[in-house]
């Protein structure tokens, strides 16, 4: 098979390309409705208006009020405000120090729990996963202590997929009166996000990876939930968020999301069904390859592996000369060599973790695409193992 | 005189539109160069690049190396940041908890330096300024005490358009050996950059103010300035900033400030000839008002003024009516009712202050919009003077 004229990008929990609907509703407010949303003139209030409509189709797809929706830069800063803010607040509050999260989580959210207990005093409690990536709810439970403040565990894994029970933890945190944040940046455009049927009190977004623009991301915070603002200056996002309101970016994030979720049902079976042809295929035509998260409670888009005696990153090289976007793990941490701490926390060996390919599918992908992938892919294995000494040494 | 069919926007110090040729730089990344620019494929790697030159671009302007240049989110964050990060990792080495700022800083620094105090334990100086918004460099020298970490004073004032001496408090704070951050949000697209001449460590920067996109700011940070990241995350901008890169803004702020930078001497030239006319006509065809800030050291686009006896809200909406986009101070307390505390700071009485008009020019404006203005300014005045108890008492 040739190498296709186009790029096959099977890499969208990295980030995904705009929808051209959402450039078309982005541009009118670079150029002719550019207006600063505080302003009291026209042009300036067109601005606000377009910020409230944006801040009521999200509301609506979480099921929340408008003013619990928070706009923020990006999923990062939403994990960020969440963590920081809350914690915090109710540390100000004499309520303890002590916050609960996963070993899988996000960076956004283990490195600021790891640098709120370097350098701020918090206590932190990392829940452990089972081999699929999954969480107890009672392990969380068992964690709450009396100073807890804050409990964090994201919504679905970046890296291998896996879909946490968060309805179980929210409601075990209700009872305890602890707040519950749920990072949901990577299941934004594929699962539920009503967040009373989820029993989060906090919850992060993030445009891009939903077919919006880079740079915009939503927290939702349910009213009565204190949060110290962790960036300061004008009373913008009701004194919880400063700086002169992104327009472009938030009609971008609201139009994007709308789409993704009318769009939801139809475009999760076919791309799950992609999925699992890719996924079927993979194993049924690799030797010693293994699937990584939970077999059947993941993401309708994401197909992640362990290859044996392979080198991610030379997959990846390889996969990217035959016109394949792929990663082997989350992007921010794919120019790093250390193995994913995600895998790691699943038990897979840091030999075998090395080994990782994360496919992830989207709305462009198509059958073709999947076979494509299907016919380069055991090539690049066989290669690459065939320079491998440690799989020369477990053959022998 | 007709109103205008178009609307005259004199409210540049708030935002700006995006220039199309910004627009026509940043349209790619939405949609075929959509990659991240942490992934390590070919779509990844372009976009890598392209950030590489725009923070070449940028730190051409500012006279340092790309690596001292961080890409946030505004210029709200950046000064955040600067405060909050150098802050924090200064006392964390236990230098102490001292902050010199000045009383007429954006609230992006004076609401920063409030919470540090109030929550956190920090200790803040407010320098004050003179009857034309002007800080003397030595008063900011006798604010240093032993445990003083950093000092953050503006470049250029937004509500009056004063331009502080930046270099000479710059020049105290190195023989001193204390960092010395300053907000040149308002500065960015009219004045020298150079961070060397300006002897700065830190600077803030945002592009909406230079006909670049909203959502995207500068951090300039000399090297070896102590920095605790208040983002955390991923290794994005050398673990200074974490987050996805947002690349199509990322472009959108290097390409305006280039432009700006390249047009600079010219765009100067013109709208300060068009910023003295108004000033002139104003001062010359109304009675009772006075010009704010310094009279001549101020930014080339910025006209400022107290109308005694008048609300500036109300003319503001008059203003609005007759098609002329204007602010009374800052956008981001354009909504509140309370007079600027840059106006107070500078000495002008509360009810005086309540009648402040700000008019900010731009690229696109021509000496038809100035006599426009002039000609509709003095019977919005009269108009709302003769409404005004106060007026009538002070006549009578």
């Amino acid at each position: 098979m040739q190498k296709p004229a186009q790029t096959i990008y099977m890499d969208h929990a990295a980030t995904t390309a705009v929808d051209p609907r959402v450039v078309d509703a982005v541009l009118p407010y670079f150029s002719y409705k550019y207006g600063n949303a505080s302003s009291i003139y026209g042009l300036g209030r067109e601005a606000a208006k377009a910020i409230d409509e944006a801040r009521r189709t999200v509301a609506d797809i979480l099921g929340c009020e408008p003013g619990e929706v928070i706009f923020t830069s990006c999923g990062s800063e939403s994990d960020n405000l969440a963590l920081r803010g809350v914690g915090w607040a109710r540390r100000n509050l004499g309520k303890g120090n002590h916050i609960i999260t996963s070993s899988i989580e996000h960076h956004a959210v283990s490195h600021t729990c790891e640098q709120l207990e370097k350098h701020f005093g918090f206590e932190i409690t990392y829940v452990p996963v089972d081999k699929h990536g999954l969480l107890d709810p009672d392990d969380v439970g068992r964690a709450i202590k009396d100073n807890t403040i804050l409990i964090s565990i994201m919504y679905a894994n970046n890296a291998v997929g896996t879909i946490e029970p968060i309805a179980e933890i929210g409601k075990i945190a209700k009872e305890k009166g602890i707040p519950f944040h749920t990072d949901a940046v990577q299941a934004g455009g594929t699962l539920n996000l009503d967040v009373d049927e989820l029993n989060v009190d906090l919850l992060s977004l993030s445009a891009h990876k939903v077919y919006g623009p880079k740079g915009i991301g939503v927290l939702y915070v349910r009213k009565g939930v204190s949060l110290l603002p962790t960036q300061t200056g004008g009373a913008h996002e009701r004194n919880r968020r400063a700086g002169t309101e992104n327009v472009p970016s938030i009609v971008g994030l609201a139009t994007a999301l709308k789409i993704a979720h009318e769009e939801l049902e139809t475009n999760n079976q076919r791309i799950a069904a992609l999925r699992d042809r890719l996924i079927k295929g993979v194993l049924e035509n690799i030797d010693e390859v293994e699937l990584t998260g939970h077999p059947t409670n993941r993401l309708p888009n994401s197909a992640s592996f362990v290859f044996k005696y392979i080198e991610g990153e030379s997959m990846l090289l390889n996969l990217d000369l035959a016109g394949i976007c792929a990663s082997s793990g989350s992007a921010c941490t794919s120019a790093s060599m250390e193995p994913s701490h995600v895998l790691l926390a699943m038990g897979i060996p840091p030999e075998v973790a090395h080994g990782s390919l994360r496919l992830t599918l989207g709305r462009e992908n198509t059958e073709e695409d999947v076979d494509y992938v299907l016919e380069i892919l055991p090539g690049i294995v066989q290669k690459l193992r065939a320079m491998s000494p440690l799989y020369k040494a477990a053959a022998s």
